[in-house]
């Protein structure tokens, strides 16, 4: 069913997301893959291309166009190039860090962060999760206490995106713990600061060209200048960005899944077996028949999402549903898709095969479908 | 999310469906299933309500709006009455046999058969399923021979919805099966024909108060003015048919399956169990959140599909689509919401009940599910 | 796979209980539907079979055999005879009631009941749950009071299995509310009793012969003769009795699941469309691969079970899993092979479709599968 | 439930197979992972311990123990020291190639390959699978001709199992082509047959440590000697051993799925989110008790098909239920598992994270999901 999401200048823009991926990441994404490392020059070319960061502000070096259907393009455009660990990078920094740099900065800050991300020189990672607390962001236990103008940042964070590559780390720290739960506060810690240690870069079973670690605080002196929004209001800032977050999720999902999807139903139809296309067989047609109904099914969510979020509509909880739903059907169809390709859909040469792994961790990160299950249930009761 | 797909129009029908179904629906609703029959003067107060038949040109006394949002609020409306033997033979009228006699008839037909229609003195079924055939219309064998201007029918039909109660019925049958398997054509068979016999009233374990019957035809005579569209045609009158068909299936599940889980809520946070609200169970929670969420996801693609429809754009394909996934879906929730509801969901005077018997054929009638994904999974190998 | 269950003398008696069917229940299973009642010399006709109440010792009437494996005959050909009302009546008198009778009673106790049961001229009943509490037996409020050497018995109880037929009821009820939630006690009311009435049969969607009804009991007498094993230990009474309820359900769940599929696989191949039996079709044959599969896997548990059980073996958590896994296992297999019916499936006189409202009440009574699951989980923390 | 398959004699086995795992397995898998390759040594551990080869007659240095019970117990233990590219390899031998070199062999071929086996010197492999054919054994291309006593070898294989480090390699060949489709033959290539070469190691997404490869073969010379079997009756030695190759899978899916259920249980009592115990959800709770149940289920119908196996008695159509069956209840249980895990399950250093990926190939290798329900549909028709 036509999409009716886009006009001639997304479509127009696709091409150069198109063009992109071709010359930029096609040629890499198995060797970013195998050095576990994407190269940082490729975030500069994808900078210089309009691929992200389109929505910071002309005077900052970016374009200052905030519909989210152009970011939408990049995912799918992403997707189709099956360089997720790339993709993923580009979605933390475009559907996570720069809304808190848009958002929450003064001008003064905006001016030191924003042109340095719009050229791609500046990664940023959000630092929120414990070892200790996982998704209970009330059990965060990094500490920042004041020391004159400044404060006396300690702690320490996991599964932190980007936590090896970033430039600028924003960390989710206690402020004043004994005012109960809601003492929270977002600080920015750039990365010569005395006291950041980044860890181990963490061995995942997938996106291995992403990097996932653990980062370290121990007495790193943050000047009041990199306080992010209100001192005490990080918790309200953390949840005012969340609907972005799932959003992007749910927007990475669909364009993956039906990417492989796509790629797979031609496969079914390339590769023979018993003397015929396996696309012959009715068990196979149903089970493409099924995908394509379904993802049809759900990008109609996900393009109503769009058009909420570019009108400022789109509830937290509305994005929760989208969230736990795309990413658990991603799940569910590119594993039937591995399945449809048999031996070869278990060898890492396989776009689907990486997928697999790449995909896993969709259901969790961003929040987990039951925190999301949890999020929705909650509205019931009332 | 804002479904953003009714205006004030449609907001103000709508309080005129409610007003409907509180007046002439729910206070007969039971006894209509007991009876196993709705009052045939309940047909002429809705029509007269402007509920069904919308579409018939204001010549013939109807209103000439062919805005399917109308219809679906009417969907809507009757699923919250919990009446669905009633909704689903109104849906038949108005999404099946209404665009027969709008599209292929001659004017002389519009000006016989669509006046007694618009005022619900004419209630039409579709004859088209046999003993033997099943959804296979190539397997036809109810036969047309020419006499003179008219034609002898013979033949028999099984599982015509509305069989007992249509004072027309519109009848593919064989009429040349010399050229092969494109030979069907559409009659007219009007009550009073002689020859023309209804069997027994099927007894179905759901929609009790809506007929399904057999019906026989031993040398019917039909004259010519009563031949459908035509000669020869009747497969591509039938094909061209099947969106609409299709989207009343989708319309009519999400609306009833809305219905029974906003009730279930409610139930969820009424009903006590081990000294608490049931909902304040994870479980039931996640059960409902889990709902709440794929029929939102659902929603938008039936929204989606409601003005692909209406700009005249619904592929068979998407309708199809969407038949067999919200049907599906229907059953799902029914069969979750009916087990939330313990002892009691079993209970005929439960919605719950009722909706979960009523809801059994919705995967198998206008095509069953394993049809809609072969029809789904042919467009594939292309 | 051979079961290596049943040894000749059992297949012997599954002679005369295919015997027992095709004289005494298959000739009468439509009349009892539509007369929503089985006759009650069918009960006495079956315990003079040895049909049930095998176990009652030869002293009472009975045969004192306690083997598990006659009862899963049983089970075994009253699903293939399609009569479930019956069988299920059956099981609640040979699962449920006789149990708490052959091993809570005294010796005068046992005299005058059992001989009557044994000849199936008692029918009886046990009645727990209650309107406002549900599965929760710490929430009974139907209380005793004693008075003198009797007790004074008042509350109500709903979903009472053959409550309307039942000539003796053991009704659970608190004795001694200021003690907390142990007080419970049983207690046989007779169906003369004064105080004691029925009320309405309720309506369920399906097992329309097996009566389920609301009893209420108003200063029902009963003397100290009538209590069922010791003052205030009855929570204690009904635990035990636990384990083979749940086998009870499971048995009957693979047997109606075994049955009904062997049906379907039939009708499968009898059944044609598009020119060939369904059953050609591959998506038929994988659906009966499925169910055949599962089928057997599951039956290989309650065989196991049965064994256990047999053994003094059963614990009430493994027979927990049982129940909720072969009771949502037979709503699972009966609502595919329903969907293989088409369009038949959804009629009467087709034993899928009985089989399919009847078969909706396994996942509920007896302990909802989120109760077993409860019970299942509640293992773990230790 | 006590499974009441073993006597002390087995469960004095176990505690031989877990001295083994400890000693010389779980000191290493990382390193085998991480390398892509088990030591040669560990092979020769494992035979000496009797940890394989058990059934190899005592004449030729194994103990001639046939009973499938002490494999049960090395997959258990194998299992649950979370090595499954060893386990893997173990079992390849074991319930595959060794009953090649037990069932086909002559005394002399017995006498050549049997007492390395025992040893653990000689690993072997089996080459079926084409890249063109799949699961197609009569689309198998790889041919020899004879040439005098001897067979001249041409074509390639893919997906081999061990075929890095393989001593012998069993290669399904057509040996006349011009007969239709059952000339295949089995020959036994040896590693230094000069036109006998190894291609790549494949790359796969699991299973790290075991080696899968494509194998070339280019007028490898055989002298008849090496002839496995008949000559032309290569495919009925084929099926005459996929009972055991099925029975196998579902050995090892059972013991793996259960090892890593066993550890996600303890942790999720260990681990704490928001408080408490993840195991206090209900959902969580909900979680584990399914999989407890679904694993006692399935594992009632393995230890059935041991027992079966035992005597003789396991059918092929039987094996096929446990294969597919097993492997997709394995896929499902390790998936949920590694979703209770939350971000820890993405976490390579998690046994949960690499049961992930090494499950993912069972569903596929040793005939697929699909291939197993077309084995076991085929019967229906009959």
């Amino acid at each position: 069913m036509d999409r009716n999401l886009y006009t001639d200048d997304h479509e127009m823009y696709r091409e150069t997301v198109r063009e992109f991926a071709a010359r930029v990441v096609v040629p890499h994404r198995e060797r970013w893959d195998a050095n576990r490392w994407v190269d940082r020059d490729a975030f500069v070319a994808a900078a210089k291309a309009g691929i992200y960061g389109l929505q910071i502000p002309e005077a900052y070096g970016g374009s200052g166009e905030s519909d989210y259907r152009y970011r939408m393009i990049v995912c799918e455009e992403l997707a189709r190039s099956h360089a997720l660990s790339f993709a993923v990078t580009i979605a933390l920094q475009d559907d996570l860090v720069l809304h808190y740099l848009l958002d929450l900065t003064t001008d003064e800050q905006r001016g030191r962060w924003l042109p340095g991300f719009a050229t791609g020189e500046i990664i940023g990672a959000l630092a929120m999760t414990e070892p200790g607390a996982g998704s209970d962001l009330r059990g965060i236990r990094t500490e920042a206490r004041p020391d004159g103008d400044d404060w006396i940042l300690n702690g320490q964070k996991t599964f932190i995106s980007s936590g090896i590559m970033a430039d600028l780390v924003i960390v989710a720290a206690r402020t004043r713990a004994q005012d109960g739960d809601a003492g929270l506060t977002l600080f920015v810690v750039e990365a010569d600061m005395p006291g950041f240690r980044r860890g181990r870069k963490l061995e995942k079973i997938g996106l291995p060209g992403q990097d996932t670690a653990e980062l370290f605080f121990d007495d790193v002196r943050i000047p009041a200048k990199n306080v992010l929004g209100e001192v005490g209001r990080g918790l309200r800032h953390l949840m005012s960005h969340l609907p972005r977050e799932r959003l992007g999720v749910s927007a990475g999902a669909i364009a993956v899944s039906r990417a492989i999807f796509d790629e797979t139903r031609r496969y079914c139809f390339e590769r023979h077996a018993f003397g015929r296309p396996i696309g012959d067989n009715q068990h196979v047609r149903f089970e493409l028949a099924e995908m394509d109904t379904e993802l049809d099914i759900a990008q109609a969510y996900v393009d109503r999402s769009v058009l909420a979020y570019n009108a400022g509509k789109l509830s937290p909880v509305d994005a929760a549903k989208g969230k736990w739903y795309l990413s658990e059907l991603q799940k569910r169809v590119i594993d039937r898709c591995l399945q449809l390709h048999g031996g070869y859909g278990y060898m890492v040469e396989y776009p689907v095969a990486r997928a697999y792994v790449d995909t896993r961790i969709q259901t969790i990160y961003g929040g987990t479908t039951e925190i999301m299950k949890e999020i929705i249930g909650r509205e019931f009761s009332g």
